[in-house]
Protein backbone atom coordinates (compact mmCIF):
# COMPACT_ATOMS: atom_id res chain seq x y z
CA UNK A 1 0.00 0.00 0.00
CA UNK A 2 0.91 3.37 -1.31
CA UNK A 3 0.27 6.31 0.72
CA UNK A 4 0.42 9.35 -1.17
CA UNK A 5 0.25 12.66 0.25
CA UNK A 6 1.56 15.20 -1.94
CA UNK A 7 -1.15 16.50 -4.74
CA UNK A 8 2.04 16.73 -7.40
CA UNK A 9 2.66 13.24 -6.72
CA UNK A 10 -0.55 11.83 -7.90
CA UNK A 11 0.04 12.41 -11.34
CA UNK A 12 3.25 11.22 -11.84
CA UNK A 13 2.23 8.03 -10.18
CA UNK A 14 -0.76 7.07 -12.06
CA UNK A 15 0.61 8.22 -15.20
CA UNK A 16 3.56 5.60 -14.79
CA UNK A 17 0.74 3.27 -14.24
CA UNK A 18 -0.84 3.61 -17.51
CA UNK A 19 2.48 3.58 -19.33
CA UNK A 20 3.36 0.54 -17.86
CA UNK A 21 -0.32 -0.42 -19.14
CA UNK A 22 -2.30 -0.69 -16.25
CA UNK A 23 -5.44 0.51 -15.99
CA UNK A 24 -6.47 3.22 -13.34
CA UNK A 25 -9.39 3.29 -10.87
CA UNK A 26 -10.10 6.03 -8.87
CA UNK A 27 -12.25 5.60 -6.00
CA UNK A 28 -13.12 9.72 -4.45
CA UNK A 29 -13.81 9.26 -0.24
CA UNK A 30 -13.87 11.45 2.71
CA UNK A 31 -12.27 8.32 5.10
CA UNK A 32 -14.16 7.16 7.10
CA UNK A 33 -14.40 4.13 5.55
CA UNK A 34 -17.71 1.97 5.55
CA UNK A 35 -18.80 -1.37 4.18
CA UNK A 36 -20.34 1.09 1.39
CA UNK A 37 -16.71 2.36 0.39
CA UNK A 38 -15.34 -0.92 0.59
CA UNK A 39 -17.79 -1.78 -2.40
CA UNK A 40 -17.01 0.63 -4.02
CA UNK A 41 -12.75 -0.40 -3.64
CA UNK A 42 -13.38 -3.58 -4.49
CA UNK A 43 -15.53 -3.03 -7.22
CA UNK A 44 -12.89 -1.08 -8.72
CA UNK A 45 -10.06 -3.53 -7.94
CA UNK A 46 -12.31 -6.12 -10.13
CA UNK A 47 -12.32 -4.06 -13.01
CA UNK A 48 -8.74 -2.39 -12.85
CA UNK A 49 -5.49 -3.14 -12.71
CA UNK A 50 -4.49 -0.64 -10.03
CA UNK A 51 -6.61 1.28 -7.20
CA UNK A 52 -6.67 4.91 -5.71
CA UNK A 53 -8.81 5.52 -2.87
CA UNK A 54 -8.42 8.97 -2.30
CA UNK A 55 -9.35 10.25 1.06
CA UNK A 56 -9.70 13.90 1.53
CA UNK A 57 -12.36 15.82 3.88
CA UNK A 58 -13.25 18.81 1.37
CA UNK A 59 -13.86 22.01 3.11
CA UNK A 60 -15.32 23.39 0.11
CA UNK A 61 -18.67 20.81 0.22
CA UNK A 62 -19.41 21.83 3.65
CA UNK A 63 -21.79 25.08 4.34
CA UNK A 64 -21.61 27.58 7.27
CA UNK A 65 -22.84 25.62 10.62
CA UNK A 66 -22.62 21.94 9.14
CA UNK A 67 -20.11 19.30 10.26
CA UNK A 68 -17.04 19.70 8.86
CA UNK A 69 -14.97 20.11 12.05
CA UNK A 70 -17.26 16.98 13.62
CA UNK A 71 -16.59 15.05 10.33
CA UNK A 72 -14.92 11.62 11.37
CA UNK A 73 -11.24 11.35 10.44
CA UNK A 74 -8.97 8.17 11.06
CA UNK A 75 -6.13 8.25 8.54
CA UNK A 76 -4.38 5.45 9.34
CA UNK A 77 -7.74 3.30 9.86
CA UNK A 78 -8.78 4.04 6.42
CA UNK A 79 -5.82 2.90 5.34
CA UNK A 80 -6.23 0.15 6.36
CA UNK A 81 -9.50 -0.43 5.44
CA UNK A 82 -8.67 1.03 2.09
CA UNK A 83 -6.08 -2.00 1.44
CA UNK A 84 -8.14 -4.70 2.91
CA UNK A 85 -10.83 -3.85 0.02
CA UNK A 86 -8.01 -4.12 -2.63
CA UNK A 87 -6.79 -0.28 -2.78
CA UNK A 88 -3.12 -0.05 -3.93
CA UNK A 89 -2.95 3.39 -3.39
CA UNK A 90 -4.38 5.96 -0.58
CA UNK A 91 -4.15 9.56 -1.81
CA UNK A 92 -4.27 11.61 1.62
CA UNK A 93 -3.47 15.55 0.15
CA UNK A 94 -3.26 17.98 3.13
CA UNK A 95 -5.68 20.75 2.86
CA UNK A 96 -3.73 23.28 2.44
CA UNK A 97 -2.14 21.19 -0.85
CA UNK A 98 -5.21 20.53 -2.40
CA UNK A 99 -6.51 23.83 -2.00
CA UNK A 100 -3.82 26.29 -0.86
CA UNK A 101 -3.92 30.08 -0.27
CA UNK A 102 -4.66 32.11 -3.26
CA UNK A 103 -6.89 29.23 -5.00
CA UNK A 104 -10.20 30.77 -6.65
CA UNK A 105 -11.21 28.56 -9.73
CA UNK A 106 -14.28 26.99 -8.82
CA UNK A 107 -16.45 24.44 -10.68
CA UNK A 108 -20.49 25.49 -10.79
CA UNK A 109 -22.45 22.45 -10.91
CA UNK A 110 -25.14 24.06 -12.54
CA UNK A 111 -28.73 23.12 -12.83
CA UNK A 112 -28.72 19.87 -11.25
CA UNK A 113 -27.00 21.03 -8.32
CA UNK A 114 -29.56 23.65 -6.98
CA UNK A 115 -32.51 21.11 -6.37
CA UNK A 116 -33.17 19.03 -3.58
CA UNK A 117 -29.65 18.51 -1.61
CA UNK A 118 -28.44 21.89 -3.43
CA UNK A 119 -31.78 23.95 -2.29
CA UNK A 120 -31.12 22.27 1.81
CA UNK A 121 -27.16 23.06 1.10
CA UNK A 122 -26.13 26.17 -1.05
CA UNK A 123 -23.18 25.96 -2.40
CA UNK A 124 -22.54 22.30 -1.71
CA UNK A 125 -22.15 20.67 -5.18
CA UNK A 126 -20.17 23.58 -6.52
CA UNK A 127 -17.84 22.01 -4.04
CA UNK A 128 -18.12 18.63 -4.63
CA UNK A 129 -17.82 19.82 -8.42
CA UNK A 130 -14.66 21.56 -7.95
CA UNK A 131 -13.11 18.63 -6.10
CA UNK A 132 -14.34 16.04 -8.28
CA UNK A 133 -13.04 18.02 -11.01
CA UNK A 134 -9.47 18.64 -9.55
CA UNK A 135 -9.29 15.07 -8.41
CA UNK A 136 -10.32 14.04 -12.35
CA UNK A 137 -7.72 15.92 -13.62
CA UNK A 138 -4.56 14.67 -11.11
CA UNK A 139 -5.39 11.53 -11.76
CA UNK A 140 -5.58 11.78 -15.55
CA UNK A 141 -7.69 8.74 -17.71
CA UNK A 142 -9.13 6.09 -15.59
CA UNK A 143 -12.50 5.28 -13.84
CA UNK A 144 -14.04 6.68 -11.51
CA UNK A 145 -16.64 5.24 -9.13
CA UNK A 146 -18.79 6.77 -7.14
CA UNK A 147 -22.37 5.48 -5.02
CA UNK A 148 -25.88 5.46 -5.71
CA UNK A 149 -26.30 6.28 -1.83
CA UNK A 150 -25.36 10.40 -3.13
CA UNK A 151 -27.55 9.68 -6.11
CA UNK A 152 -27.69 13.49 -6.72
CA UNK A 153 -23.63 13.51 -6.61
CA UNK A 154 -23.12 11.08 -9.12
CA UNK A 155 -25.40 12.41 -11.59
CA UNK A 156 -23.94 15.80 -11.11
CA UNK A 157 -20.30 14.05 -11.42
CA UNK A 158 -21.71 12.28 -14.73
CA UNK A 159 -22.24 15.17 -16.19
CA UNK A 160 -19.38 17.00 -15.15
CA UNK A 161 -16.67 14.51 -16.51
CA UNK A 162 -19.02 15.37 -20.38
CA UNK A 163 -19.05 18.60 -19.56
CA UNK A 164 -15.61 19.55 -19.10
CA UNK A 165 -14.56 16.42 -21.43
CA UNK A 166 -12.40 14.32 -18.96
CA UNK A 167 -11.11 11.26 -19.96
CA UNK A 168 -13.24 9.43 -16.91
CA UNK A 169 -15.86 6.34 -17.46
CA UNK A 170 -17.76 7.48 -13.97
CA UNK A 171 -19.22 3.96 -12.75
CA UNK A 172 -22.30 3.74 -10.48
CA UNK A 173 -22.36 1.18 -7.37
CA UNK A 174 -25.59 0.39 -5.68
CA UNK A 175 -26.08 1.50 -2.14
CA UNK A 176 -24.80 -0.59 0.43
CA UNK A 177 -26.82 -0.97 3.38
CA UNK A 178 -26.97 -2.21 7.06
CA UNK A 179 -29.10 -5.43 8.16
CA UNK A 180 -32.19 -3.29 8.92
CA UNK A 181 -32.00 -1.37 5.58
CA UNK A 182 -29.99 1.89 6.78
CA UNK A 183 -27.22 2.96 4.14
CA UNK A 184 -23.89 2.76 5.08
CA UNK A 185 -23.22 6.71 5.33
CA UNK A 186 -20.52 7.93 7.64
CA UNK A 187 -22.19 9.92 9.23
CA UNK A 188 -24.19 6.61 11.26
CA UNK A 189 -21.84 6.49 14.04
CA UNK A 190 -22.56 10.08 14.84
CA UNK A 191 -26.42 9.10 15.46
CA UNK A 192 -26.85 8.08 19.52
CA UNK A 193 -28.41 4.48 20.12
CA UNK A 194 -32.13 5.91 19.92
CA UNK A 195 -31.41 7.81 16.58
CA UNK A 196 -29.12 4.89 15.46
CA UNK A 197 -32.58 2.71 15.80
CA UNK A 198 -34.82 4.82 14.25
CA UNK A 199 -33.03 5.63 11.66
CA UNK A 200 -34.06 2.29 9.40
CA UNK A 201 -37.22 4.36 8.72
CA UNK A 202 -35.85 6.42 6.19
CA UNK A 203 -35.87 3.24 3.83
CA UNK A 204 -38.91 1.69 5.07
CA UNK A 205 -40.21 5.19 3.73
CA UNK A 206 -38.92 4.72 -0.08
CA UNK A 207 -39.72 1.07 -0.23
CA UNK A 208 -43.56 2.13 0.67
CA UNK A 209 -43.35 5.03 -1.87
CA UNK A 210 -41.56 2.82 -4.93
CA UNK A 211 -44.58 0.04 -3.34
CA UNK A 212 -46.95 2.61 -3.88
CA UNK A 213 -46.00 3.69 -7.64
CA UNK A 214 -45.93 -0.11 -8.33
CA UNK A 215 -49.48 -0.36 -6.98
CA UNK A 216 -50.24 2.32 -9.28
CA UNK A 217 -49.50 5.75 -8.07
CA UNK A 218 -48.53 8.47 -10.44
CA UNK A 219 -48.78 11.46 -9.04
CA UNK A 220 -45.22 12.70 -7.75
CA UNK A 221 -46.49 14.87 -5.12
CA UNK A 222 -48.63 11.81 -3.35
CA UNK A 223 -45.67 9.80 -3.52
CA UNK A 224 -43.51 12.03 -1.86
CA UNK A 225 -46.13 12.68 0.69
CA UNK A 226 -46.44 9.07 1.80
CA UNK A 227 -42.55 8.60 1.87
CA UNK A 228 -42.57 12.00 4.10
CA UNK A 229 -45.39 11.17 6.41
CA UNK A 230 -43.51 7.52 7.22
CA UNK A 231 -40.68 9.01 7.84
CA UNK A 232 -41.97 11.60 10.23
CA UNK A 233 -44.10 9.36 11.83
CA UNK A 234 -41.10 8.46 14.05
CA UNK A 235 -40.52 11.06 16.72
CA UNK A 236 -36.73 11.31 16.27
CA UNK A 237 -36.85 12.33 12.57
CA UNK A 238 -37.25 15.81 11.14
CA UNK A 239 -37.82 15.34 7.60
CA UNK A 240 -36.13 17.93 4.79
CA UNK A 241 -37.58 16.63 1.92
CA UNK A 242 -39.24 13.97 -0.02
CA UNK A 243 -39.30 13.43 -3.60
CA UNK A 244 -40.32 11.12 -6.81
CA UNK A 245 -38.77 12.72 -9.25
CA UNK A 246 -37.27 11.56 -13.08
CA UNK A 247 -33.93 9.80 -12.46
CA UNK A 248 -32.29 11.32 -15.02
CA UNK A 249 -33.13 14.77 -14.69
CA UNK A 250 -34.58 14.84 -11.38
CA UNK A 251 -36.86 17.01 -12.48
CA UNK A 252 -40.77 16.67 -10.92
CA UNK A 253 -42.94 15.24 -13.81
CA UNK A 254 -46.68 15.66 -13.96
CA UNK A 255 -46.98 11.90 -13.96
CA UNK A 256 -44.49 9.70 -12.78
CA UNK A 257 -42.85 7.17 -16.10
CA UNK A 258 -39.94 5.53 -16.66
CA UNK A 259 -37.10 5.42 -14.51
CA UNK A 260 -38.06 7.26 -11.24
CA UNK A 261 -36.14 7.87 -7.84
CA UNK A 262 -37.45 8.42 -4.80
CA UNK A 263 -34.97 10.31 -2.61
CA UNK A 264 -35.16 11.88 0.72
CA UNK A 265 -33.35 13.61 3.29
CA UNK A 266 -33.85 13.66 7.13
CA UNK A 267 -32.36 14.80 10.40
CA UNK A 268 -32.24 12.55 13.24
CA UNK A 269 -30.84 15.19 16.17
CA UNK A 270 -27.90 16.80 14.83
CA UNK A 271 -26.90 14.44 12.28
CA UNK A 272 -28.49 14.92 8.65
CA UNK A 273 -28.83 11.66 6.43
CA UNK A 274 -30.06 11.10 3.12
CA UNK A 275 -31.14 7.99 1.37
CA UNK A 276 -33.07 6.91 -2.37
CA UNK A 277 -34.42 4.18 -4.18
CA UNK A 278 -34.80 3.48 -8.10
CA UNK A 279 -38.53 2.54 -9.22
CA UNK A 280 -39.29 1.75 -12.52
CA UNK A 281 -42.59 2.91 -13.30
CA UNK A 282 -44.57 0.42 -15.04
CA UNK A 283 -45.40 1.25 -18.69
CA UNK B 1 -2.46 18.86 -41.07
CA UNK B 2 -4.80 16.41 -39.39
CA UNK B 3 -8.31 18.50 -38.99
CA UNK B 4 -10.24 17.11 -36.01
CA UNK B 5 -13.98 18.00 -35.50
CA UNK B 6 -15.25 16.21 -32.74
CA UNK B 7 -14.52 16.55 -29.22
CA UNK B 8 -14.23 12.50 -28.99
CA UNK B 9 -11.59 12.56 -31.49
CA UNK B 10 -9.10 14.52 -29.53
CA UNK B 11 -8.22 12.72 -26.83
CA UNK B 12 -7.43 9.79 -28.63
CA UNK B 13 -5.46 11.37 -31.06
CA UNK B 14 -3.02 13.20 -28.82
CA UNK B 15 -2.65 10.30 -26.45
CA UNK B 16 -1.49 8.26 -29.46
CA UNK B 17 0.90 11.05 -29.76
CA UNK B 18 2.58 11.04 -26.31
CA UNK B 19 2.26 6.96 -26.27
CA UNK B 20 5.15 7.13 -29.10
CA UNK B 21 7.10 9.60 -26.91
CA UNK B 22 6.15 12.86 -28.28
CA UNK B 23 5.48 16.04 -26.69
CA UNK B 24 2.14 17.81 -27.09
CA UNK B 25 1.60 21.21 -27.60
CA UNK B 26 -1.59 23.05 -27.51
CA UNK B 27 -2.37 26.60 -28.82
CA UNK B 28 -6.15 27.69 -28.12
CA UNK B 29 -7.71 30.23 -30.42
CA UNK B 30 -10.79 31.64 -31.72
CA UNK B 31 -9.99 31.94 -35.05
CA UNK B 32 -9.53 34.66 -37.50
CA UNK B 33 -5.25 33.45 -37.28
CA UNK B 34 -2.93 37.06 -37.51
CA UNK B 35 0.78 37.37 -36.87
CA UNK B 36 0.15 36.68 -32.90
CA UNK B 37 -1.32 33.59 -33.05
CA UNK B 38 1.20 32.68 -35.98
CA UNK B 39 3.78 33.07 -33.46
CA UNK B 40 2.52 31.12 -30.27
CA UNK B 41 1.78 28.17 -33.08
CA UNK B 42 5.60 28.72 -33.97
CA UNK B 43 6.82 28.65 -30.15
CA UNK B 44 4.94 25.62 -29.67
CA UNK B 45 6.35 23.97 -32.84
CA UNK B 46 9.98 25.01 -31.49
CA UNK B 47 9.11 23.24 -28.00
CA UNK B 48 6.63 20.56 -28.74
CA UNK B 49 6.43 17.51 -31.37
CA UNK B 50 3.37 17.82 -32.20
CA UNK B 51 1.30 21.17 -32.09
CA UNK B 52 -2.55 20.97 -32.14
CA UNK B 53 -4.19 24.20 -32.98
CA UNK B 54 -7.92 24.99 -31.54
CA UNK B 55 -10.31 27.30 -33.85
CA UNK B 56 -13.68 27.68 -31.56
CA UNK B 57 -14.85 30.85 -31.14
CA UNK B 58 -16.28 30.04 -27.23
CA UNK B 59 -20.14 31.74 -27.01
CA UNK B 60 -19.81 31.39 -23.39
CA UNK B 61 -16.87 34.12 -23.81
CA UNK B 62 -19.62 36.45 -25.27
CA UNK B 63 -22.19 38.47 -23.23
CA UNK B 64 -25.10 39.81 -24.35
CA UNK B 65 -24.95 42.74 -27.08
CA UNK B 66 -21.45 41.48 -27.75
CA UNK B 67 -19.89 40.67 -30.83
CA UNK B 68 -20.26 36.76 -30.92
CA UNK B 69 -22.05 36.44 -34.16
CA UNK B 70 -19.46 39.27 -35.99
CA UNK B 71 -16.50 37.49 -34.72
CA UNK B 72 -14.65 36.59 -38.12
CA UNK B 73 -14.77 32.89 -39.07
CA UNK B 74 -13.23 31.95 -41.95
CA UNK B 75 -11.65 27.61 -41.03
CA UNK B 76 -10.07 26.70 -44.51
CA UNK B 77 -7.94 29.92 -43.95
CA UNK B 78 -7.28 29.43 -40.51
CA UNK B 79 -6.07 25.41 -41.35
CA UNK B 80 -3.42 27.34 -44.26
CA UNK B 81 -2.20 29.43 -41.64
CA UNK B 82 -2.01 27.24 -38.63
CA UNK B 83 0.08 24.96 -41.03
CA UNK B 84 2.25 27.33 -42.52
CA UNK B 85 3.04 28.48 -38.71
CA UNK B 86 3.76 24.82 -37.84
CA UNK B 87 0.45 23.09 -36.07
CA UNK B 88 0.05 19.58 -36.98
CA UNK B 89 -4.12 19.24 -36.12
CA UNK B 90 -6.28 21.93 -36.18
CA UNK B 91 -9.10 21.06 -33.72
CA UNK B 92 -11.57 22.56 -34.85
CA UNK B 93 -15.02 21.23 -32.84
CA UNK B 94 -18.99 22.67 -33.73
CA UNK B 95 -20.18 24.70 -30.77
CA UNK B 96 -22.78 22.03 -30.39
CA UNK B 97 -20.45 19.71 -29.91
CA UNK B 98 -18.83 21.85 -26.85
CA UNK B 99 -20.96 22.00 -25.34
CA UNK B 100 -24.14 19.90 -25.71
CA UNK B 101 -27.61 20.90 -25.05
CA UNK B 102 -27.90 19.58 -21.02
CA UNK B 103 -24.49 21.14 -20.58
CA UNK B 104 -24.30 23.14 -17.23
CA UNK B 105 -21.03 22.57 -15.58
CA UNK B 106 -18.87 26.06 -15.45
CA UNK B 107 -15.64 26.74 -14.13
CA UNK B 108 -15.45 30.11 -11.90
CA UNK B 109 -12.68 32.25 -12.71
CA UNK B 110 -12.75 34.12 -9.29
CA UNK B 111 -11.22 37.35 -7.89
CA UNK B 112 -8.72 37.50 -11.23
CA UNK B 113 -12.27 36.87 -13.34
CA UNK B 114 -14.25 40.71 -11.59
CA UNK B 115 -11.81 43.42 -11.75
CA UNK B 116 -10.85 45.20 -15.46
CA UNK B 117 -12.00 43.17 -18.51
CA UNK B 118 -14.41 41.27 -16.00
CA UNK B 119 -15.85 44.65 -14.50
CA UNK B 120 -16.81 45.48 -17.78
CA UNK B 121 -17.60 42.05 -19.72
CA UNK B 122 -19.47 40.45 -16.59
CA UNK B 123 -19.32 36.19 -17.09
CA UNK B 124 -16.44 36.89 -19.69
CA UNK B 125 -13.46 35.14 -17.89
CA UNK B 126 -15.71 32.59 -16.29
CA UNK B 127 -16.51 31.50 -19.86
CA UNK B 128 -12.55 31.76 -21.05
CA UNK B 129 -12.38 29.73 -17.86
CA UNK B 130 -15.17 26.78 -18.97
CA UNK B 131 -13.92 26.28 -22.20
CA UNK B 132 -10.13 26.38 -21.22
CA UNK B 133 -10.85 24.23 -18.67
CA UNK B 134 -12.81 21.72 -21.01
CA UNK B 135 -9.63 21.93 -23.99
CA UNK B 136 -7.08 21.33 -20.78
CA UNK B 137 -9.41 18.09 -19.83
CA UNK B 138 -9.56 17.17 -23.77
CA UNK B 139 -5.66 17.55 -24.81
CA UNK B 140 -4.28 15.58 -21.72
CA UNK B 141 -0.40 16.30 -20.57
CA UNK B 142 1.07 19.06 -22.29
CA UNK B 143 2.33 22.63 -22.80
CA UNK B 144 -0.35 25.16 -23.54
CA UNK B 145 0.46 28.99 -25.50
CA UNK B 146 -1.25 31.69 -24.57
CA UNK B 147 -0.26 35.00 -25.82
CA UNK B 148 0.52 38.41 -23.52
CA UNK B 149 -1.68 40.66 -25.14
CA UNK B 150 -4.32 38.80 -23.15
CA UNK B 151 -2.93 39.50 -19.88
CA UNK B 152 -5.89 39.26 -17.47
CA UNK B 153 -6.81 35.93 -19.22
CA UNK B 154 -2.96 34.62 -19.00
CA UNK B 155 -3.21 35.25 -15.27
CA UNK B 156 -6.51 33.37 -14.87
CA UNK B 157 -5.26 30.57 -16.95
CA UNK B 158 -2.02 29.80 -15.15
CA UNK B 159 -4.23 30.03 -11.74
CA UNK B 160 -6.84 27.23 -13.22
CA UNK B 161 -4.52 25.03 -13.96
CA UNK B 162 -2.81 24.69 -10.76
CA UNK B 163 -6.22 25.51 -8.67
CA UNK B 164 -7.88 22.55 -10.54
CA UNK B 165 -5.07 20.45 -10.96
CA UNK B 166 -4.38 20.07 -14.87
CA UNK B 167 -0.74 18.42 -16.15
CA UNK B 168 -0.49 21.36 -18.41
CA UNK B 169 2.40 24.11 -18.24
CA UNK B 170 1.21 27.25 -19.56
CA UNK B 171 3.44 29.31 -21.39
CA UNK B 172 3.39 33.09 -22.21
CA UNK B 173 4.50 34.69 -25.55
CA UNK B 174 4.51 38.45 -25.91
CA UNK B 175 2.40 40.46 -27.84
CA UNK B 176 3.19 40.91 -31.84
CA UNK B 177 2.59 43.97 -32.87
CA UNK B 178 2.01 45.78 -36.18
CA UNK B 179 4.80 48.45 -37.89
CA UNK B 180 2.60 51.13 -36.11
CA UNK B 181 2.82 49.42 -32.25
CA UNK B 182 -1.05 48.05 -32.81
CA UNK B 183 -1.25 44.63 -30.87
CA UNK B 184 -2.05 42.28 -33.68
CA UNK B 185 -6.24 40.89 -33.01
CA UNK B 186 -8.25 39.21 -34.89
CA UNK B 187 -11.25 42.38 -34.30
CA UNK B 188 -8.53 44.64 -35.65
CA UNK B 189 -9.78 44.23 -39.41
CA UNK B 190 -13.45 45.28 -37.73
CA UNK B 191 -11.86 49.04 -37.64
CA UNK B 192 -12.71 51.32 -40.38
CA UNK B 193 -9.57 52.99 -42.19
CA UNK B 194 -10.13 56.42 -39.64
CA UNK B 195 -10.41 53.61 -36.78
CA UNK B 196 -7.15 51.74 -38.05
CA UNK B 197 -5.01 54.80 -38.12
CA UNK B 198 -6.15 56.14 -34.92
CA UNK B 199 -5.74 52.63 -32.95
CA UNK B 200 -2.08 52.72 -32.29
CA UNK B 201 -2.42 55.76 -30.28
CA UNK B 202 -3.52 52.90 -27.48
CA UNK B 203 0.39 51.62 -27.37
CA UNK B 204 1.77 54.67 -27.38
CA UNK B 205 0.03 55.74 -24.47
CA UNK B 206 1.12 52.36 -22.70
CA UNK B 207 4.74 53.33 -23.51
CA UNK B 208 4.29 56.71 -21.68
CA UNK B 209 2.80 54.98 -19.07
CA UNK B 210 5.80 53.08 -18.88
CA UNK B 211 8.19 56.07 -19.27
CA UNK B 212 6.85 57.95 -16.50
CA UNK B 213 6.93 55.40 -14.11
CA UNK B 214 10.75 54.52 -15.07
CA UNK B 215 10.87 58.45 -14.44
CA UNK B 216 9.87 57.98 -11.15
CA UNK B 217 5.99 57.92 -11.12
CA UNK B 218 4.93 56.02 -8.42
CA UNK B 219 1.41 56.80 -8.24
CA UNK B 220 -0.99 53.90 -10.08
CA UNK B 221 -3.93 56.67 -10.38
CA UNK B 222 -1.42 59.36 -11.54
CA UNK B 223 0.14 56.76 -14.41
CA UNK B 224 -3.43 55.49 -15.18
CA UNK B 225 -4.53 58.78 -15.78
CA UNK B 226 -1.92 59.98 -18.01
CA UNK B 227 -2.38 57.17 -19.94
CA UNK B 228 -6.00 57.19 -20.59
CA UNK B 229 -5.81 61.07 -21.07
CA UNK B 230 -3.43 60.30 -23.97
CA UNK B 231 -5.73 57.65 -25.19
CA UNK B 232 -8.61 59.79 -24.70
CA UNK B 233 -6.88 63.02 -26.32
CA UNK B 234 -7.68 60.76 -29.80
CA UNK B 235 -10.93 61.65 -30.97
CA UNK B 236 -12.21 58.07 -32.25
CA UNK B 237 -11.54 56.90 -28.70
CA UNK B 238 -13.85 56.14 -26.02
CA UNK B 239 -11.76 55.16 -22.99
CA UNK B 240 -12.58 52.07 -20.96
CA UNK B 241 -10.18 52.03 -18.32
CA UNK B 242 -6.13 52.22 -17.87
CA UNK B 243 -4.78 51.33 -14.85
CA UNK B 244 -1.26 50.64 -13.11
CA UNK B 245 -1.48 47.58 -11.12
CA UNK B 246 0.84 44.56 -9.75
CA UNK B 247 1.73 42.60 -12.23
CA UNK B 248 0.87 38.97 -10.30
CA UNK B 249 -2.17 39.89 -8.79
CA UNK B 250 -3.68 42.83 -10.94
CA UNK B 251 -4.27 44.58 -7.16
CA UNK B 252 -3.69 48.35 -7.61
CA UNK B 253 -0.95 49.00 -4.58
CA UNK B 254 -0.38 52.54 -2.76
CA UNK B 255 2.79 52.45 -4.54
CA UNK B 256 4.11 50.81 -7.93
CA UNK B 257 6.92 48.32 -6.99
CA UNK B 258 8.53 45.25 -8.76
CA UNK B 259 6.54 43.84 -11.78
CA UNK B 260 4.06 46.34 -12.62
CA UNK B 261 1.67 45.75 -15.60
CA UNK B 262 -0.57 48.73 -17.10
CA UNK B 263 -3.65 47.79 -19.14
CA UNK B 264 -5.54 49.61 -21.27
CA UNK B 265 -9.46 49.08 -22.62
CA UNK B 266 -10.60 51.77 -25.15
CA UNK B 267 -13.69 51.48 -28.34
CA UNK B 268 -13.35 53.00 -31.93
CA UNK B 269 -16.75 52.98 -32.94
CA UNK B 270 -18.35 49.58 -32.42
CA UNK B 271 -14.98 47.81 -31.82
CA UNK B 272 -13.30 47.17 -28.44
CA UNK B 273 -9.40 46.16 -28.30
CA UNK B 274 -7.50 45.95 -25.03
CA UNK B 275 -3.33 46.23 -24.90
CA UNK B 276 -0.85 46.29 -22.11
CA UNK B 277 2.86 46.55 -21.20
CA UNK B 278 4.85 45.83 -18.46
CA UNK B 279 7.42 47.59 -16.75
CA UNK B 280 9.77 47.12 -13.88
CA UNK B 281 9.40 49.62 -11.23
CA UNK B 282 13.36 50.58 -10.08
CA UNK B 283 14.40 49.55 -6.91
Amino acid sequence: MQVIERVSELPTVLDAERRAGRRVGLVPTMGALHPGHHALIQRAAAQCDVVAATVFVNPLQFGRGEDFAAYPRDLGADVTRAGRAGADIVFAPAAGDMFPPGHQTTVGAGRLGEMLEGASRPGHFDGVATVVAKLCALAGPSRVYFGEKDYQQLLIVRRLAVDLGFPVEVVACPTVRDLDGLAWSSRNHLLDPHERAAAPVLYRALRAGAASILAGELDPAEVGALVGDIAEAEPLVSLDYAAAVEAATLAVPEKLHGHTRILVAARLGATRLIDNVGVEVPA
